[in-house]
């Protein structure tokens, strides 16, 4: 089996542990050699042991000598609830570790510069992308302090929400719909502007298939200063209403990661979305693409503040999904403002424009 | 095997035909009842047999009684160089005959019905996406008597194709742009407006990973009523430019049909593929994306006269194909404007609202 093979294993053990505890769920797997899996542990909540001590516990003294340690996270450095995991896999005597993600946390990194410096070998990385997306609400909260974002929307393939008069029913599919209703169940906030609200009526609840309610529901959270009408159907949510009267979304972030909420999923209009990916508060997109095109003024994302090439928004596609007749895409930002692709060379003279060349 | 399997040999076939004729490529594949093939045939252009009549001729008298004809088209009816293919494989005595694509043309459709009266069982539509695709140059010049039309744009994700300031250099990676070229080098003609002449003073030559040129060049065609300057890079182009000084696109495509152009490739830039697509002179769509986001007013597309939602213009999306970090789609028109899907099940309760519920 290789690395990832191994990492896959310890993050479905990951997977049993709390998904809405204070710690990070964790998994790992203590692999011979010769490649046998010598025993799996994972994490079971505050004041349990870490993931790595809980494999390293089910095997005898010596057990894991010159053995490797496959975990999802980068072992932690510091002495919490358990000592550190770092110093457990060194007096275990593993040769060798290799995990997903960096331990974000100020107090708990370092652990691979503990185990590098006791010359076990470190292999980061494996399946970071994977992991990433398990973790990405703890990791957000650790990282940003505040709850991670997800972006919505649902545009034509030329980037419009509606054709010109509004009017956009049913521009995606049933298969669209129903997967906007599982990631609304699968988020803590549901994030709309008053546009939508005195435009649509929406409920904003969760719904199957059948239009049932759906066992988990997000609370509704509506942005705007604008009044809302008193027999809005979000009134009639499961979940009490929560208003935030102001356009600093800053705000309306750090009230909701104070309120506990760890993942916030936006559905717009278009004037909150764009208004969330120009403050760049952005952590994921689900982006739905109908295959229609509708011209004119109703776009999905309006001024985002890129007033040159060089301020672009670059986007990394880590899924791109069929459903029906429609695209779903799921991006996340980019690492990094990347450098300009590397240009094809070009015919010099066939290029002699002072302009920029570009696609010709 | 299956039909679409004999389905496929028969387009491998057709494809040994002569790619420019006044004919259509055409294969056949004459299959026994037990799976076996007898006989292969193609078209090899004007004067010369018919694929089916070729697949027939290799077979001795009574060798095809019962057995079934796999055509890419559906069987001619009509008296020409050659007689019709309808009669041959009744003459023949075939079973059954299966077909990809009907035959567009006035005199010569109605095949399939003759096949039928004369008891031939006949499937039609097998494998119809990939042979609509091979012939599509041909269809197009048979049903509407011009050229087969490509637009193309590249863009963001969301719809746009330049910063606010007009720069774009490199939306698109290197993947991306040289499959543009192998387009354009398919083409017989390569379309964009006035505007990307004297903004971009592209080359529109069709050229190679190290920018050399390809074996094949389109003809550069520039349509508006600007004049352009006399140092234009497109007077280099290997091939004479034609200037259309008229915003008539149906002049435009008539005058191309005239001159023998069977492929087109509008390249744009936005003013001009808004107006293709606002003429409904589009029978296919490359459609570039880039993972990036620019916002702003530089839309790929702009109003195509799309006021109301029912007027929206349904695609098919074809293929999507991951081009480094960009998407390319393939689409064509949807056969109809559908009638809008059916919606799921709403709860009525909470959909109260007197606008039409969306996504909500
Ligand atoms: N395609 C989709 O995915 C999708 C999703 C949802 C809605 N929609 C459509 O979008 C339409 C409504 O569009 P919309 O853009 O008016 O709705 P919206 O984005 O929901 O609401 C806009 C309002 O949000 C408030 N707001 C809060 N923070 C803001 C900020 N930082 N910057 C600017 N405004 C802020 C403002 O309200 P105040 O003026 O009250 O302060 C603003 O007028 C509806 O027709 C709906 O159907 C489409
Ligand atoms: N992203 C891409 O795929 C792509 C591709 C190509 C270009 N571009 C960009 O597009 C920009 C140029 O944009 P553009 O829209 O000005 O260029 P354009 O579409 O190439 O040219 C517009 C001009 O086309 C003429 N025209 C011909 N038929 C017309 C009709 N039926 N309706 C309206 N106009 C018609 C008009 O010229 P007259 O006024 O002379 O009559 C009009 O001003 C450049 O910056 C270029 O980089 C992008």
């Amino acid at each position: 089996m290789t690395w990832e093979a191994h990492m896959r294993t310890a993050l479905e053990l990951a997977a049993n542990g709390p998904a809405t505890g204070v710690n990070p769920r964790v998994g790992c797997v203590i692999v011979a050699d010769d490649g046998r899996v010598l025993s799996e542990g994972w994490h079971r909540g505050v004041g349990t042991p870490h993931a790595e001590v809980d494999a390293l516990s089910r095997l005898p003294e010596g057990g894991a000598r010159g053995a490797t340690a496959v975990v999802t996270l980068e072992p932690c450095n510091h002495w919490g609830h358990t000592g550190p995991c770092s110093e457990a896999l060194i007096t275990a005597g593993v040769a060798r570790v290799v995990y997903a993600v960096a331990d974000p946390g100020q107090h708990s990194s370092g652990g691979a510069d503990r185990l590098r410096e006791a010359g076990v070998e470190v292999v980061p990385g494996v399946l970071a992308d994977e992991v990433e997306h398990f973790l990405d609400d703890w990791l957000t909260a650790a990282r940003l302090g505040r709850p991670h974002i997800t972006v919505k929307w649902a545009a034509s393939l030329d980037g419009r929400t509606a054709a010109a008069d509004g009017t956009s029913r049913w521009i995606t599919g049933a298969a669209a719909r129903q997967r906007v209703h599982e990631q609304r169940e699968a988020s803590d906030a549901i994030v709309v502007g008053t546009g939508t609200v005195l435009t649509d009526d929406p409920s904003l609840t969760a719904r199957g298939d059948a239009g049932e309610l759906m066992g988990t529901q997000p609370t509704p959270v509506v942005v705007g200063t604008r009044a809302v009408p008193n027999d809005a159907a979000v009134f009639r949510h499961p979940n009490p209403v929560i208003f935030e009267g102001t356009h600093d979304l800053e705000a309306v972030v750090a009230d909701l990661h104070q309120r506990g909420f760890r993942r916030v999923y936006v559905e717009g209009g278009p004037t909150l979305a764009t208004a969330f990916v120009a403050a760049g508060l952005v952590d994921e997109y689900a982006i739905y693409v109908a295959p229609t095109l509708l011209g004119g003024p109703q776009h999905a994302i309006g001024d985002i503040g890129v007033t040159t090439i060089a301020e672009q928004r670059r986007l990394r596609i880590l899924d791109i999904e069929r459903l029906g007749q429609d695209l779903y895409i799921r991006a996340v930002p980019a690492a990094e403002v990347p450098a300009p692709q590397v240009p094809a060379p070009e015919v010099p003279a066939a290029e002699p424009g002072t302009a920029p060349a570009k696609e010709s």
